[in-house]
Order: C-alpha cells, then structure tokens, then sequence
C-alpha cells in the first residue's frame, strides 16, 4: 500500500498528490496537522516536513526525494521532458517556485492566516501578509509572462514545472488572495491546470474552520 | 567554456564548485557579489540567486536544476547511488542541508555577519545569530548521529549528500562558528571531506575583508 502523510494547506503535499494522479498509482491519505505533528510522523521524518511517502513499510520524505523518486520509479508518465537541456529548464522552474515563492510568498501568507490560528501564534501580522502579497504580484508577473510565451510554463508540455506552481498558487487561491484579473495568461494557464483529472483532488480540498474563496472550485473563474 | 558566476560566501556555489571539481569538468568562475548582483546576472538568471553556470552561450540557474544537469550530462563520476531507494535517501538529506540548514543556521549567521555588511543592513543582530547558532547545534548532532552509523552522510559511497552537507558547513566554519569538538564522528566525516582534492579550492577561499578562522584550511583541526 502507498501512503501519502499529508494536510490540505501544505503546498508541497498538494504537489506530490497531484504527481500521483498524473502518474496514476493508487494511494491512501493520511492527514498531520503540520502545526502539530505526531511522533510517529517524527520518526517517519526527522525533518518534521509534510508531505511523507511511505510503501512496503519504507518512508520517503522531503517534495525533492519524492518528487525525483515518482520520476525514476513510474516513467510511463513522464512529467520531465527527456532533454536535458529541457530538464533543467523545468527543475530551475520547479526550485523557483518550491523554494522562491514559497519563502517569498507562500509563508508569508500562510503562516499568518493558517499556521498561526492553529498554533496559538496570535493574531495574524497584517504588515507580514501585505508583503506576502506584494511579491505574489511580481510572481504572477513571471507567470504571465512565461505563459504568454509558453504553452506549458517550462515549455510545450505539461511538467513537474507546472504542478510546482500550481501547487503553491492552489493554496494561496483557496484563501481567495490571488488577484487573477490583473494577469490574463496566468488566468489561461491555471483553468488548463484546474482542468486537469490530476486537480480534481486539489479543488476538493477542505482546510478546517477556513472556508476557500467562492470561486476556488470553479473551472471558469 | 564552461563558467561558473559564484561567490565564495555563497554555500550554494561551493556546493557545484565541489561536484564540477569531482566530475574533473573544467570550468572558469566569475565572481558576483549576492548583495549587488550586476545586471548581466539578472539577464541570465531572473530569480537573482548564485550560482550560474554557463556553456555554450546557455545558462542554467538554481542549484537543484544546475546538480541534476551535471548529474545526467556527466555521469561517469556518479555522485548519487543507481539504486532509486538510495537515491531517494540522498536527495532527502541534500534537500535537508539545502532548505532547512540553508534557513535554520546559515540565513541566520551569514546574513547577520556577512550580508548585512556589505550591503549597508546595519549592526548584525546578536539574537538573530543566537538562533542560528542554537539551530546549528540541533543540525550538527543530527550529522553526528549520521556520521557514527554510516560511511557518508547518505550511505556507504560519499554522495551529493556530502558536498550539500559541506558546502553549507564550511561557510560557517569560514566564520569560525562551528563548535567541532562537542562532535566527534560529524568531525570525523568533515575531516575526510576536507582531504578530498575536489574541496581544495573551497578550503583557498577568501572573503573580501573577513579573514577566515585559522582552523580553517587545516586538514587537522
């Protein structure tokens, strides 16, 4: 049995379910709250990070590792190009988005407006979200900007790029922050992704005592 | 040719200096500073971070794409294991040193210490290094226990686990900041790194106006 360890807020395990439905194997779902993590969840992951990957009793962790080992373990649906050149086109988009917007963006917001209910922060910094938005403006710019120009946003097909992105965008659009109308080809971009069998998922997604945004499900937002 | 654009501060950089001198790939570097990146920098990567490398008039940016390019392009010097369960294990514990280190100890340190020196920030903040220090403590343990059961940090083979594990250490260790002697088996495993011909370099480094601590070049320290 595949296990995925994850919680509807943490972007990353938004990312690894979708590789599994795109790469269509079987898993079961287990939710951690990231705010409050088991022990059991520790010993799986001494990083104490969501998601974690556990089959045939071993246990996966860290979006990098598992992300890579999906790619090695189940080629039949690539979501690499086979270009190296291309490859690191997609994984140079992948780190921008796992690592830059989520520092940038994805935590700023987040961890105010989630994190913080859930784990007696206090109330949520307006000044930390303001800046959380104000680099999700320039990150949409980029978006744009590469989907203007790109099918895909690592190229002609669909990728680990993309999901990347939309995994972390998913989050901040549930929380309604995601001013769509001012970025026209990102807006075409995500309805392909929302499109996607691999989302339906991901549109599903419930993060208790938070409702998502009214047009969060919607395929024509 | 191939170029390499770097700074000596940049943990990031060392980290593909080291697997450039293992694969014996020759390269050329340019040094950037991180805190006033010029123009052609943010041409040939838009996310401004370091390192860049460049061949043949191409750039590739972001050290997650730029290991896993030379990893596939030059694969006669392996640095992950063929198994993918081990490779699973490597790739975990670079992401380790590459994202929780990166932002538990060197942001911490280096920011307040280096950055915020050259780039005009203010008085380093002797809380913020505190933290780092403390987080530094928690990581170094977890390298101990690493290094007392295994050949290398990710198994039997030293890896790309190694040199992400290395190169951020060694900032610190630049900075005199590691306390080695309450960690004999991490410093065991530092030890047999630093005899490697492919952190020659890394251990002639110089940071513009900090002088290194006097340890650190020694291969017995």
């Amino acid at each position: 049995m595949v296990l995925l360890v994850h919680h509807p807020v943490s972007a990353f395990s938004r990312k690894i379910r979708i590789i599994l439905n795109e790469k269509k194997m079987l898993f079961v779902l287990r939710e951690e709250e990231p705010w409050a993590l088991s022990d059991e969840a520790y010993q799986l992951n001494p990083s104490g990070s969501l998601p974690i990957f556990v089959y045939d009793g071993k246990a996966i962790s860290g979006n990098y590792a598992i992300s890579e080992f999906l790619e090695e373990a189940s080629p039949d649906v690539p979501l690499l190009p086979k270009n190296i050149e291309k490859r690191a086109e997609t994984r140079r988009l992948c780190e921008w988005f796992d690592e830059k917007f989520y520092h940038e963006v994805f935590l700023q917001i987040v961890t105010e407006k989630v994190f913080k209910r859930f784990s007696n922060g206090g109330a949520p910094n307006a000044k930390v979200i303001n800046i959380g938005l104000n680099n999700l403006a320039f990150h949409l710019e980029y978006v744009d900007w590469l989907a203007e120009r790109r099918n895909y946003l690592a190229g002609d097909e669909f990728s680990l790029a993309d999901i990347a992105a939309a995994a972390q965008i998913s989050v901040i659009d549930y929380l309604g922050d995601v001013p769509w109308d001012g970025y026209k080809n990102a807006k075409i971009w995500y309805s392909k992704i929302k499109s996607r069998p691999s989302f339906k998922d991901i549109l599903k997604d419930n993060i208790r005592g938070i409702l998502p945004a009214k047009h969060y499900a919607n395929l024509d937002f």
